[in-house]
């Protein structure tokens, strides 16, 4: 058996570990949610040691790894191996050198990036992205991100932040909020985390609501809610779903005008929405490019599901060696 | 002396050939515009005419070149060396192979790209990109266009169309259109081809012209009219130029939400509009970015000016060795 390949996923409520072969084959995986109430060293400790309990509990050792990949829900400064920031923990995170930290204990290289370029790579390595060299992935879910795969490499930018298609602005005239404190970004509006100011929008303009919401009780409006909502005849929650998928497509069709790649591959919650939802993001993207496409770029579906970010953090030493 | 950078500037109106030495100076340089009014064959005829007349006119041979780069007003299939189509020339190019027909005359490598990317590979070697590996460069003139350099290569994407910035939508209600057809374009909000019709748009809506312009007479506005208009109190022309640098720099802040570069080179007609409308794009920029950004990125005039096309095709050969 050849090197094997560990990947950490690490998010603000689960923090899970896993080997898997260099053809992608999972050989283990662990889980904890222990770290969600930690600071920065309690955090990165959990890190070290879901990593050394892997290995121990498979009778391994790091020199049995190809190299460790950490994927982090985090801005992340990839060459020098920081977390810039994050709002996905508890514990606030402020450059905060996990990877050296992480390193210092194990002698195989550790690679620390930010959980959609990990996904991307992922997809690109063992999943929908097999077989081609230029491919974006992108996860639509309560934002919006994307990681870039150029001639095989991940994009990640001067800083390491390259990908937030979800702050791009598609609308600049726009008066929706986003969290970043502009207006008209792609995912103020069409992700979940806006749902419920898109339902208020509608209720605002005198549109009824089947479930009866008023403006003031719209927090609990979600992707499940509006697919229920669709299905009951909510035509409030069935405008969403359709102006959601149509702006994710615009922001496909705009990823094809700067980067030209082979397909963009789609995960993230949102796509629970079903088949009409990529249906609508395709049929948007189709009728954008008209002529200007020569080589046809296929939109899929995501192919590894919920273990994307850990296998993608697992092959990331891939892309090193 | 080295070998010597040979490049051919072809556009609709005007075809120029230079010779430059590795260090980007030039030895020499000529001009045409009789292929103006020829096929596709006459077109090409006319390259190859105007290398080996420059070459032999420097007592050189092709055995001098490191190899010959075109940059072409046109979509080209790079790989293959195609010019799949322009809207530029008087002839009709469909997939037509300008590369291979230029290549049976030479010895040494022959490059067909497009002019955007000539003129970025130009910017990064010899003008503003120098020293840097990640820039885009981005024309700002009748249209609008960019090339996109990551890590030292150009990002051409499968067919070779990545950097069509210009179509990328950013005002996905808008009603202006494009001339692809699709509305809500950023070259469609901004670039000088549509000042005639953003000019008639403010007239519609009741506002007055300094020059006495009816709906219908809008076609002689364009950026030497705007910025008399804006110098002279015509208040439209004043709106006009500032939300045209606005729009570009949203269109500078998408880039950088994407591709998260060092910098963002500007060049193109446009610019000579002056300096308050590179400031205003850099205003916008700065006022979109916050705290998203962790490593300064600069908004740059491009150095090369009108040559920047001739001086980036001759540079193209210097990317592939």
């Amino acid at each position: 058996m050849g090197k094997l390949l560990c990947g950490v996923d690490l998010g603000g409520t689960k923090l899970s570990v896993g080997l898997f072969t260099r053809e992608g084959e999972q050989v283990d995986k662990l889980e904890t949610k222990e770290h969600a109430q930690k600071d920065n060293d309690g955090i990165t400790a959990d890190v070290i040691g879901s990593v050394k309990e892997i290995l121990s509990k498979n009778g391994k050792t790091d020199a049995d790894l190809l190299g460790i990949g950490i994927g982090v829900a985090a801005h992340i400064r990839f060459k020098e191996g920081l977390v810039i920031t994050s709002s996905n923990f508890k514990t606030q995170f402020k450059n905060y050198p996990m990877r050296e930290k992480v390193q210092s204990h194990f002698t195989v290289p550790v690679i620390l990036d930010n959980d959609a370029n990990a996904q991307a790579y992922g997809e690109f390595r063992f999943g929908a992205g097999l077989g081609r060299r230029d491919v974006i992935f992108m996860t639509v879910s309560t934002g919006i991100g994307a990681g870039i795969i150029i001639n095989g490499k991940l994009v990640r930018g001067v800083t390491g932040t390259a990908g937030e298609i979800g702050h791009t602005i598609i609308d600049y005239d726009s008066q929706q909020m986003c969290t970043c404190g502009n207006k008209g970004c792609l995912m103020a509006h069409s992700s979940g985390l806006f749902f419920p100011s898109l339902y208020r929008n509608k209720l605002e303009v005198g549109k009824n609501s089947l479930f009866g919401f008023a403006p003031e009780d719209v927090s609990k409006v979600d992707g499940r809610l509006i697919l229920e909502g669709m299905n009951q005849g909510d035509e409030i929650s069935s405008e969403i779903y359709h102006e959601s998928a149509r702006i994710v497509g615009f922001g496909v069709y705009n990823l094809f005008q700067i980067l030209n790649p082979e397909a963009v591959i789609i995960g993230g919650g949102l796509m629970n929405l079903g088949p009409a939802y990529l249906d609508e993001i395709q049929r948007t993207f189709y009728s954008l490019v008209k002529n200007m496409m020569y080589d046809r770029m296929e939109i899929i579906l995501a192919e590894l599901g919920s273990n994307s970010g850990l296998i993608g953090a697992a092959a990331l030493p891939l892309e090193q060696s």
